[in-house]
C-alpha cells in the first residue's frame, strides 16, 4: 500500500486529503457588483473603481499565464488582428449548414471552413458529415453519445475506463446502460467504424474561450432531429445561441499556422516532455512519460504553493505537466531549478521526510522512492 | 383557414413555404483554410489574404448589427475596457464554489459576484443557492431540467406550451415524460416555490458572445453530484472548461449600468415597442403587443431581402420585431418608413396582391387585411 508507507515514512497528510463537503457552498472571495450612485456618471469615480479592480486582475493573468504547466492549454497565441471583432454579439444559432435563423451577425463562414479542414483531416467527405463549433470537449462527447443513442435507443454505452469523465456524465444524463472496456490509443480517422469525433479547440490549437468541434457522420444526425414542426430545421446541436467568435480564432491559427506547422510543434512537444521526465529522473525524481505523449507524470509536489504556482493537475500522490506548445525548455528549466531546490528543503538529509512512493501509480521502473532508487 | 385565404388572395407562396430537406448539409459559402506555402511568412502573403477576407467581414457585421431588429439580443455594448483581456485563454474549470482545480487562469470572482447579484434580484440568499455563467440559455434549462429529474427520478415535466423548445428538447434526452400545460406570465422570485431559474445573457444585457446565468437551489444541487470518487468534486456543471471571458462582461455591465439603469432600459423599450406597434397600425398594418412585452408582432413582409435586411424572425404569416436597448425611435422610423415604401409596390392598387390575414396568429381586433380591416 504505496500511500500508506507515503503517509507513515513522511508524517504528511495535509492538504492532500482535503475532504469536499458537499452541500455547502465554499463562498471564495468576489469582485461584488455595486449599484452605482446617481452622481457616479459625473464623478467617474464608478470608472476608477473599476479600473482598480481590472488592473491587478489583468497582472495575476499576465503572471498565471507564464507559469502554467499543468493543464492541456496552449497559452501561445496571438489574436491581435481579432480585437476588431470583440464589439460585435457574434452568435451562429443554430445548425451551420441551414441557415434558418435570420440573424445576420453571425461566422457561420468560418465556421464550415474549419469543420471542412477537421473533416478532411479525419478523412470523411464534405458531403458525408455533419458537424459544428462546441463551447468545449464535453459539449462534443454529450453530443456524440446523445446521436449514438437516438440511432441504438437501447444500446450499451461501451467506454474505455480511461474516458473522460464526461462519458460516464453522459451516460447517466441520458438513463443508458454503460459498461468500461479496457483502452486502445488508435488514429483518428472515419476510414474506422467511428461514428464521431469530438476535439478541444482551445488545447492544443489555443483560443481565450473553451470550444470544440464535432464531427459525425451525416447519416446519423437526423435521428437527432425528429422533432422538426417547430422549428422547421433541423435542431441538431446542443445549444441554440452559439459563440461566433470561436470559429474565427479556430479560423485564424489554422490559416495562419497550417497542417505542418502543428506537426512540427507536436514533435516539439514530445521533445520537450522526454526533455523534462529525462532532467527529473537525473534529479532523482520519479517520472513517467508514455509514447506518443507530452503529458509527463511525476510525484505530487509537497508544497501546495508551489501547486498551485505551476497549476499542476494533482491526483492522490502524483501531478502532472503537460507539454504544450506555450512550454519551452527555458520554462522547464525554470520549473526544475526550483522544484529542485525546493525538494531540498521538503526532503533534507535529516532522514525525517521521505518523497512519496508513485510506484503503484507509474509503475517501480519509474519511481525513484527510498524503497526504489 | 386564413392562411389559404391568404395564398389564394395573393398567389404568392415562394419562400414562405421553403422545405428544409433533412439528411442533406445545404454547404453553404464558407471562408476555406488553405495550406500556407513555405514562404508565406517571409513574403507576408498569407498575412495579405487573410486580411482580405476579415476587412470586409468587419464591413458585413456593422451593416448587420446596425439594421438588426429580429432577435432579443442587445447589440448595444462598450466593452473598450476590456479588450486586454482577449489574449488571455481564461477558463472558470468546473464548479464556481469549489476550487478544485488547479488552472489559474480563471474569473471565478467575477462569476461568484455575477451570481451573488442575480441571486439577490430573485430573493434566494447567498448561503441558499448554487450557480453558474452557461455558454446560453439552452444550456441553463438543460441543466435546470437535470437537478429536477434527478431530484424527482419518476417525476412527469410539466412545462408551459410557450416554453422554450429546449425544454421539449430536453425532455427527450433525459427521457422525461412531459406534459405541455398553459402558460403563465409570473413575477421570477424564488419566494415562489421554484427550483431554478435560467437567463440568457447576451440578450437584455449585451455580450458580444452567448452566455447565460443559472441558479438553483442549492440544497438540490447535490443529486446532481453523486458520482464523486473520480473527481474528489462534485461535478455539478454541464461542461467542463467554461468560458471565463463572459462572467467579466457581465460584471462589468452590471456594475456599470445597475439596476435603476436596467429598469429604465426596459420603460424605454416597453414605450418604444408601443410607438412601432401603433405605427405600424396608423399605416394600415396588422400588428399585436402584449402587455409587458417589448415584442411587436406583425405580418410577414412579402420580400425575402427584406427581412434578411432587417433580419427578422418569422413564422409562417408573421414576422418578429423584438425592442431590445439598442432599438431607437430613429431605427425604428427607418424600418417603418421603408416597410410602408416598400408595401405600397407588393400590395398595390391593382388588386392583384392583397396583404397576408394574421387573425389567426394575433387575433381578428389586430389583423387589418382586407376582410378584417
Amino acid at each position: 500500500m504505496p500511500a500508506d508507507i507515503n503517509d507513515d515514512a513522511s508524517g504528511i497528510k495535509g492538504e492532500m486529503e482535503r475532504e469536499i463537503v458537499l452541500g455547502r457552498n465554499i463562498h471564495t472571495d468576489c469582485w461584488e457588483v455595486k449599484e452605482p450612485d446617481a452622481d457616479d456618471e459625473v464623478t467617474g469615480e464608478r470608472k476608477a473603481s473599476m479600473a482598480s479592480v481590472l488592473a491587478p486582475y489583468r497582472r495575476t493573468l499576465i503572471e498565471r499565464t507564464k507559469n502554467h504547466l499543468g493543464y492541456p492549454i496552449n497559452l501561445d497565441f496571438e489574436y491581435g488582428a481579432l480585437a476588431q471583432f470583440q464589439h460585435f454579439s457574434i452568435n451562429n444559432l443554430g445548425d451551420p449548414f441551414i441557415d434558418e435563423s435570420n440573424y445576420g451577425v453571425h461566422s457561420r463562414e468560418f465556421e464550415v471552413g474549419v469543420l471542412d479542414w477537421f473533416a478532411r483531416l479525419w478523412e470523411l467527405e464534405k458531403n458525408e458529415y455533419w458537424g459544428y463549433i462546441t463551447n468545449c470537449g464535453t459539449e462534443g462527447n454529450l453530443h456524440g453519445i446523445l446521436v449514438g443513442r437516438e440511432v441504438y435507443p437501447d444500446g450499451i454505452l461501451y467506454a474505455s475506463r480511461e474516458s473522460h469523465y464526461s462519458v460516464f456524465k453522459a451516460a447517466r444524463m441520458y438513463r443508458m446502460e454503460c459498461e468500461k472496456v479496457d483502452a486502445l490509443a488508435p488514429k483518428v480517422t472515419f476510414k474506422k467504424p467511428i461514428g464521431s469525433v469530438s476535439v478541444s479547440g482551445h488545447k492544443f490549437v489555443g483560443c481565450p474561450m473553451p470550444c470544440g468541434v464535432q464531427i459525425t457522420r451525416l447519416e446519423h444526425i437526423n435521428a437527432l432531429s425528429r422533432n422538426v414542426e417547430y422549428l422547421a430545421s433541423r435542431d441538431a446541436t446542443m445549444m441554440g445561441s452559439r459563440n461566433g467568435h470561436a470559429p474565427i480564432f479556430l479560423w485564424y491559427t489554422l490559416n495562419k499556422k497550417g497542417y505542418r506547422w502543428f506537426q512540427k510543434e507536436v514533435q516539439k512537444c514530445l521533445q520537450n516532455a522526454h526533455y523534462l521526465k529525462d532532467r527529473l529522473r537525473d534529479a532523482g525524481i520519479g517520472a513517467m512519460l508514455n509514447e506518443l505523449s507530452s503529458t509527463v507524470v511525476l510525484e505530487r509536489p509537497l508544497d501546495e504553493e508551489f501547486i498551485r504556482k505551476w497549476q499542476l493537475a494533482c491526483q492522490g500522490n502524483i501531478a502532472h505537466v503537460v507539454v504544450m506548445p506555450n512550454v519551452t525548455v527555458e520554462k522547464l528549466d525554470k520549473f526544475l531549478n526550483e522544484l529542485i531546490t525546493r525538494r531540498a528543503t521538503w526532503y533534507g538529509d535529516d532522514g525525517k521526510h521521505q518523497s512519496p512512493c508513485v510506484a503503484s501509480n507509474i509503475g517501480k521502473e519509474n519511481c525513484l522512492c527510498f524503497l526504489h532508487k
